[in-house]
């Protein structure tokens, strides 16, 4: 399957504004790119590109005050195959799991692993270790937390998703990841393209979407605490420790976002043909 | 100046428990040591040495049931000379800041830059950026918060010292910490061995300590928000965003702490000589 | 002038659910009442009417399982005028002040008066009290919080505002009521009907309103932290410490908000005359 | 039984503060007085006694700059009974609840009821209602919370409570209340004396103490979360929605605690003949 991904941004400016932008395919997924993954900056300024410490592809540079365009249309090969599912994946004694990953056991801005651990246990403490606990850490969340866009607020935390019980995407993941956190399991915020392929089409405009990674046996999975279910066609963007570290754009200085647009949709045969 | 550095920490473990130690000298000193910085355990145990995402060096191990002790006797060379002062030393604007340090311009556990931003733009936005601002930060933390074994509490973040006003060492330098960033001043979190050299000798036992770093001109510099002053022997173990990242101890179960002394001391011309 | 006011409000309730309702003019306003003002059930609903201990006129019923309508439809004289302006009113010292006052100077649920007081007397510390400093802190929140109904929430508390610098008219009025309460001056939440009368309309829906009072000489005065400006019109209908004590509804059990408008206009004179 | 109450506590004040006492036994116990309650205080100051909307009876005066003393030594008649115990007293409906112990299912600073509401109903939603469920709910936090004196913290809320897991005497009382409230049912916080009668005496200090009342039946119970048993010799000084209402003394200025000794023990008889 093939799945044309881009974006079209445009932010304006009061003065000049350093901006760091995750907005590349992630390194894992460079490999499946059959278009050039290319940020488009208008008006046309230097860039530098570099790694960040969790691996992601981070573009800098400085916004002129005016009006700045951020876009990218490109295409990659999907398998097609929702996410996959293994239930007999371990979860991983902590003297036991590779150093790298160590670092997303501990706090986070917006994942307080210490003021959720007693609750973690209480709830998920009794359930088997496993992916079967990660899936009832997202059953939970799901069930429990409702829905809105009218809920977003830039300075949630886990715990008030875990008192309010009301979020957008990012509360889901945030919550999930620090109660599995809590229960010394390695979890991670991602971020990337996520169209409605294999699901009814929502009505809501597209848009960046955030799912979770949690290590069991060997590797990092996908969970998603907000659809809680397996889905087709992610593209991975960028993970970190929460919302905090994977903004697809940090500004230093104010930047009032003018336009927002998503794309990521199969690309069909005859389109595929001649794009 | 030769100093004498050493802990003997005793946990009680009512099981067995996964332990991650940041308890060894920070590489950059590590051409300074004048004997094998090694760290002891009892009963022996496997342990593992890795570096983490910031740079520390930290050593994993599964601390069996019951008693385990941590302990270590080394000697450093020190210049003996005080923490530099560089009032000279520019800010960095953002988009020339080399990319390794922009990690630390972001928000963390307890370093909640989001919520302090308009508080520290407000209170230290108007003053010449630079060497002396970041000074005016620390002025102001130190004179502003009481000191207080008692104010102790993991779980404080840096609103909570702008709001209290009291607490122990960490959560000055957590406060400083989070205005820095809030002025985009990359800023860390840092801990060591902290003496008298040079003070007049505190009542208090020795303990390790915390200071914190900002990126100024080209390099990061020592500051410490809680003694606000220059002082002579410090000696870094560890660095990362905030106390999360760089406690000297993460246990991952039950660990409960029995005995804990440190020693950070002059080792004077005679010891010296037969040390 | 006359002015008419009036409401209909519709709940939808899954099961019988306790309701307590403010919904009547204020007892300082009833005698300029010029119609009946009659809180009317549907379907009729047997209720108790008393007073709370702020002197508030509260009325309690159970809502049967089904759709229940609050409406209301009166008329009221007012004298036309503008709150009141008295530069000269004195801030009072709290050991002089009318006893029934004194509990306006505590925490309220969301009004941390002990985690604001530092902030608060940095603040405005340095102003001369009297009306003058309660102006400067209306002045302040005015001008420092942004306006907006995507960033009403119902948990957020002043210090909230004060670090998020968004929110909802409660919002501005709560850390208006935090402020003035942590320099000593008693301050409580008002609630009640406010409509344009002299001001460009809004293209907003008629709503209930939120301001403030704040006991300085001798008597409550009126301050609007989120208009900031003299209005003329203001019908009273409870206060309390914050939000909380002053809900205009209380609900215990589920009820869903199905239809709510407000009406507060001037009685033109030919319909004054035919009312 | 006869018991001997005091206390003796001295203020150092830089300058003149004005303080509120509650220091003075409830006027529901007021008939068990078998000498005066005299609330003495040196330097002799003028003072103003009277009810606050809890119905503590309060006196305010203006501490002058020095030091004041505030003392009193009295003798009560008690029943010698422990707290009464009432497993068939019922949760009476909201709506059936007497008007005057609504406000008792309200939010106030440290009881934030909103935020503890869903987990509140998760964790007790399936107790059947009545006495059985209070005494689960001290149970509960009985059982999950640890004391300690060095996790005073005047700051700390019951949600602070619910994550932490450690407090003292107030935070087990602001927990239980919370949750209590957040089942619907009144619930206040309640200070006064409480000695060491019938059960073994404890190493620490006298100090007064902290419970806290809910309304079953038909009226207000005793129930205490950090104790968690039936003791004798409870002398009621004053209730409130919470520590922040209830504080013995509340300053509005700075006073520096320099001395604090409280006296509750049973009279012997021979005591008794000569007092």
């Amino acid at each position: 399957m093939l799945i044309r991904l881009g974006y079209d941004i445009t932010f304006d400016c009061p003065g000049s504004a350093p901006i760091i932008a995750l907005l590349k395919v992630h390194s894992s997924r460079v490999q499946d790119l059959r278009k050039p993954d290319v940020l488009t900056i208008e008006p046309a300024t230097s860039t530098e590109y570099y790694f960040d410490s969790f691996g992601n592809y981070c573009c800098r540079f400085l916004a002129p005050a005016g009006s700045i365009r951020l876009s990218n249309s490109t295409v990659i090969y999907d398998t097609g195959k929702p996410d996959p599912v293994s239930p007999w994946a371990r979860e991983i004694p902590v003297h036991e799991l590779p150093t790298n990953v160590l670092g997303y056991l501990l706090n986070s801005r917006y994942c307080e692993v210490d003021r959720m651990s007693n609750i973690a246990v209480e709830l998920f403490g009794g359930i088997a270790p496993g992916w079967n606990r990660v899936q009832a850490v997202c059953d939970w969340v799901h069930q429990k937390v409702t829905f809105g866009y009218q809920y977003a607020n830039a300075m949630k935390t886990a715990l008030d998703v875990f008192t309010h019980r009301v979020g957008v995407c990012r509360d889901f993941q945030h919550l999930a990841v620090t109660i599995c956190r809590a229960l010394n399991i390695p979890a991670r915020y991602a971020t990337g393209y996520l169209g409605d392929i294999g699901v009814p089409a929502s009505s809501a405009p597209m848009d960046f979407s955030a799912w979770f990674e949690v290590y069991l046996e060997d590797r990092w999975w996908t969970f998603d605490a907000r659809n809680n279910q397996s889905r087709i066609g992610r593209v991975l963007m960028a993970v970190g420790r929460d919302a905090s570290d994977v903004a697809l754009t940090t500004s230093f200085g104010t930047t009032n976002l003018q336009q927002f647009t998503v794309v990521t949709e199969e690309l069909l045969a005859h389109e595929a043909a001649h794009s």
